[in-house]
């Protein structure tokens, strides 16, 4: 039972088909799926893109007509699908995730389904407004470029290839972020909190690297695959973008690795500034307050008399000459006392 | 020695016979076990279910008749099985914990095992309230679906895939939840503390987690069953049932991550308002503290005079005509000083 | 060169002597190891128990007669012994630890070493006092039980079985006391410290992951056994023992993870609580502070005169008709900002 | 299509040639790519190093003379490369990172790629200023070396091999930098904030770490070359070369836990110093802060009399003889009760 | 070119030589390594210990004598060697570090390097002083012992095996201690800060484990050899060695847990601790800081009458014949009401 995903436009998708050999070339757009028909047995490489996945009867007739298996094209209706390859009877099922930049700068992630057979191949994504083909189309219609002297895997590696260099500018887009953050921390009391930055960036990662990760795996399948669909010419070429791949993890985990680094390093910054803020109250509170008990001392009202009587026992030293000076004076000798010893213990 | 598991209902269990070919179809409520006899060798899928462990005399009638393993029946009634599937020699054993939330929304989980033969599959659970299967009653009763066209090993592959996806809204519950905290994060002053929420939706993945886990090494093994009781063509079914506890794996793994990076983000937010906090008090403290203390000072009561001698030295500030002024001036000036010399270290 | 352990009781070890097969059975205290002679080369299973390793004659007379080799008999008598099976010439080396509580409640361990033969089975404890092996014992006088059909392979199962469910109480004990503390700490503001009490448990459980992870390597390897030693049919029980040790390594894990969750749990419960008390203790001091400021100041002794001439600017407001209330009014106004200043950056 | 790297230099590449076998050698600096082609197919070992990627032309013909593969070709132009090695036809591709502390003891590193064929070598660096060949230069002048009497593959090992050896020096700076902190952190009371430049060395140890992780891998894919292209011989030395990757990871590993550890260390440092000062603050202010009140209290200026009528129960401690004398007893009561009490409960 | 390592001795190396068979032994000291050429083809055991690395020339002679490889005199003269065993066309070169507590208690590392050959053994230390072989040299020379009757493997093993054994009291030394420190921390308030010796312990554990992790490999390598250099009979003694490195990483991950486990306790005993004192100084301050503020209110001076006039709305509660135990009495109300929330919120 197919169903389109729920979030697809209701829009008839936009076929189109390009097809090639080393000498004719031919790109049209295609109103019905009949048309098809004419263009599957003959020897040339058959490249038919689907852009929409909103109309269930198209993928119906192209099951048909491609004899391809139902669980497979669940698999293209699923849009969360984790990138793999299949092996069928006589094709191979290949789904991974497009990644790009829509033009607020968005980062946007996009299934694309392929289907690559001994002579065609079947690519259909979610939606047609972007993708990442461009260049290859550029790439066909060059004459003497090598996409037209090779198969349908050749153009399937090249697609691939240009799936897994757009994920470059992502990261790159992540890691210049990333790098404006460890920037703003190394000025030595940073007042914004990039804590959730951080996070949000980490969470763009892990995303990253759950489409990256099995598209590793897909392209050494295909670089270990045994049907005789994929050529040993195109499999060198795959080792490349397996190649790209690895390092892309790579670039990922160090990111992620600064991430972490950065979260560490700000929060001891934001604990070291704590402690210093700490450490000036600790000190001027400890100064001022006995300072401020002698003066409360002193301002207490004991009589010096009562009924006439003098007091002699009730706070003398507020009647001497130079009680007050004295009073002062010792304020001053334990306000110094505590300073020495604070800068002693190396708590100023 | 077979024992029913400690908090099995006391009643009869429930069975229910569905036996189906290509054109036939019989469904049954079975009272006595005896009634199984006649159904056993003929050529249709006998699917026998069982719901409820109370009573060990049908297990034992059922291990009789079909040569089941006492170890398996064991296996049966200890509902704390880890999933696994165990290969006999005319049948192989599968258990595994089926997981759906109740009326009340409470997360369940329930032992299913089941025997996998050449003409029949028997699956036992623990309560017959709920169960999972339904759909599949519902594709075998049409006539023209896969599953009447096929044997037991397809109707198991057809449990075993409402199973795993009845896995998906528990999870898909437990991140809509998990989403929800996040956003109450976002504003920059939760009131809540999410920590003991979290921790509960970590536990609740763990679990899940120990059910999946096992089950995509049991979905393998099936994959790779070499018994002859798994055919082909349900063997690439299994690789679609496999596909979705990667996935299910790499869902629990990314809210896993979610989670660990929300209790992060939380605990440096209220670390991060701690720490504003103590700076305000800081420096309402660091201000006036100063201030009352020379307040102190000036409301001591050195006498100027005594026994009618003047002291001159005693505060003689008091008897200036502009000492009231110049002491709350003195007064502005210390905190004008501390609040310039604050605002240069940028602590306030 | 054999020694005793360290602590071993110098008494006698406890030799006891059970042969059997499908008719007959036979139960002997051994006092010398002379005795064993005439049991060994029947065709029935020769099960001889010895408990205490107090005693190396003992070891060495059995060594020369079972042709055992040294390095096992040290690793008998060395009781910090890795659970594992080592395979020689004419039998199996088996060494592991059960695990039980003592009467007084503290789990204990003690190491069991066996020596599997083709018709014997030589099992050595620590000590005598307790041991898990009763209910196979009660098994073995059961005429009609599986274990008096089957070889001495089958009663070393049932032995490793009965070491292995005897994990589980300790375990459970465990988990129900981390049970108890996760309650406990559910509760807003816990009082009691469960730091230590949880890094016991954790301790302990370090521990039995000691003994439990080599254990299902144990298993494994006889699972995989191909000496002849090990019956096919054997081997079938031993896939449960194994999925028990599997099952136990699932449960410890999750009962560290849990501990690992509480004390997480925990420290952000104390954390958030000290911030709690920080914001009251903020607040109420940036309430006074400026009003004890404001009490200080009016509390001044400037005179209104001196030497019989009016001081007009030392404090009016002191002269002043309404000056008091004045005053009042203006610390209630200054309290009110404060704490709608607060309330509005929701620090109260 | 072949791009310079971004930041290479446009002046054209420095080309030198080293052609030598036991008996002869020659060293010469090439001009023009069509000097080499006489150098080609002899049975002499050629070496050709090519300093500075700016010159695509110069790759474009050594790429048509050598008959190397596009993408290879690719990989050297593209400076962030993994460390690889790649299989083609009739030469082994390698790519690995150089490493060293340029004159201002900045960490540099820099690209080498090596094509290894059946009779040359070709080296191509990002710049000339500096490398790390300069050793085996001179090994190679030395007519009685073994490199002399050795295949185009020993070359590369001893390249290798210079190339890892130069990682120790940078590693041993990068530790030693690292004792210097940890030295400075065992005096109780460090006062400089390690954690950024802990930061800085653990980013250096990854970085470093990147580069050497995948050389073991290239190694260990030397020693188990199956082309011929690599002399048994020669893997024995390889063999070394693995060892000294294994070390370096070791190395690097045993660094980052000393990194880790001494941030620990610091932060607990840091936190149990917070802590002595916030135990010293709490008891100066819980000792005065009573004794500021009771001070406070008999500095209120309750009268006693009133239009001439004596107000007895207004404050009569005042006008007590030894009013004065009991109140300073009282406050060092107080203060002593609360020192014993800290004491006990050793807080102070 | 081989250069001593740089803390080597200058003085020559100490050369022992043991050689036996069943019935003859002979030891001798020898001064020229001249001396060692009969002793080299014959059938007897020939153990040569080489103390001190400070004369490559002897290395030389005995490399050219026995011809052992370049690259492995190399490994015997860098000491930082990770352990690791090696195959060359005659013989197996192993090079390990041997621990042990020195007089003073310090733990040193040695590095020991062994050339095991069909008929030698060599083996090449770092000095003189101290060596953990002495218990093989005993059991040399007992006649009848099982080394006696064979190989130099035995030999090799029985010296590893004394590597091995020694390992184990520098490990109890370091779990005596961190016991004793965990004994320390049970008291409920630790004075003492254990970090630094935590992490000097975690720091020691660290090195040794980077001394045992290989090893394991060694003996593994060893057990599984096949250059036919290990007997069979050996390889069973090599077990028990195998299973004694397992034991070990055992030990040192359970320290290593144990460690990290009195860490987190002593952290949180800290910050439980801090919280406390906090949860005082609060109550206190909470308490005294409105009473302070009331006492200086009531010492403000605002007069009763100016100018003759009365100011009957400035503070009249002064001039009220109860006015003061009224004060002192609304004073205990605000102190009593705060405690009786205090206690209710649990802070007191």
């Amino acid at each position: 039972m197919l169903h389109p995903p729920e979030d697809a436009a209701e829009r008839r998708p936009a076929i189109t088909l390009i097809e090639y050999d080393r000498t004719t070339l031919e790109e049209r757009v295609i109103e019905n799926t009949e048309e098809l028909l004419p263009h599957l047995d003959n020897q040339r490489v058959t490249w038919i893109n689907i852009d929409g996945l909103g109309d269930v009867e198209v993928l119906r007739a192209l099951g048909s007509r491609f004899n391809l298996h139902p669980l497979a094209l669940e698999d293209v209706l699923d849009t969360s699908q984790r990138p793999k390859v299949e092996q069928y009877d006589n094709y191979l099922f290949l789904v991974l995730q497009m990644l790009y930049r829509d033009r607020a700068g968005v980062i946007c992630g996009e299934q694309v389904s392929m289907f690559l057979g001994k002579h065609f191949l079947i690519t259909l994504q979610e939606e047609a407004e972007f993708d990442v083909f461009e260049p290859v189309r550029v790439r066909i219609r060059n004459v003497s470029g090598t996409i037209r002297k090779s198969g349908p895997d050749y153009l399937a590696y090249a697609l691939l290839d240009s799936i897994v260099d757009h994920y470059y500018p992502v990261l790159e887009d992540v890691g210049a972020k990333v790098d404006l953050i460890e920037e703003s921390l190394s000025t030595l009391q940073p007042r914004i909190n990039p804590v959730g930055e951080l996070h949000g960036h980490k969470r763009t990662l892990t995303r990253i690297r759950r489409f990256v990760w099995p598209v590793r795996d897909l392209v050494s399948s295909l670089m270990h695959d045994e049907t005789g669909l994929v050529n040993k010419a195109t499999k060198v070429y795959l080792r490349d973008c397996y190649d790209h791949t690895v390092q892309l993890m790579d670039l990922i985990e160090s990111y992620r690795d600064v991430l972490s680094g950065l979260m560490e390093l700000y929060l001891s910054a934001v604990g070291m500034r704590t402690n210093e803020i700490m450490r000036v109250l600790t000190v001027i509170s400890s100064i001022f307050i006995p300072l401020t008990f002698i003066a409360g001392v002193y301002g207490m009202n004991f009589a010096h008399e009562a009924d006439g009587k003098p007091l002699p026992w009730n706070m003398p030293e507020l009647l001497h000459p130079y009680g007050y000076i004295a009073c002062l004076l010792f304020m001053l000798g334990v306000a110094v006392f505590q300073i020495v010893y604070f800068k002693k213990r190396r708590w100023l």
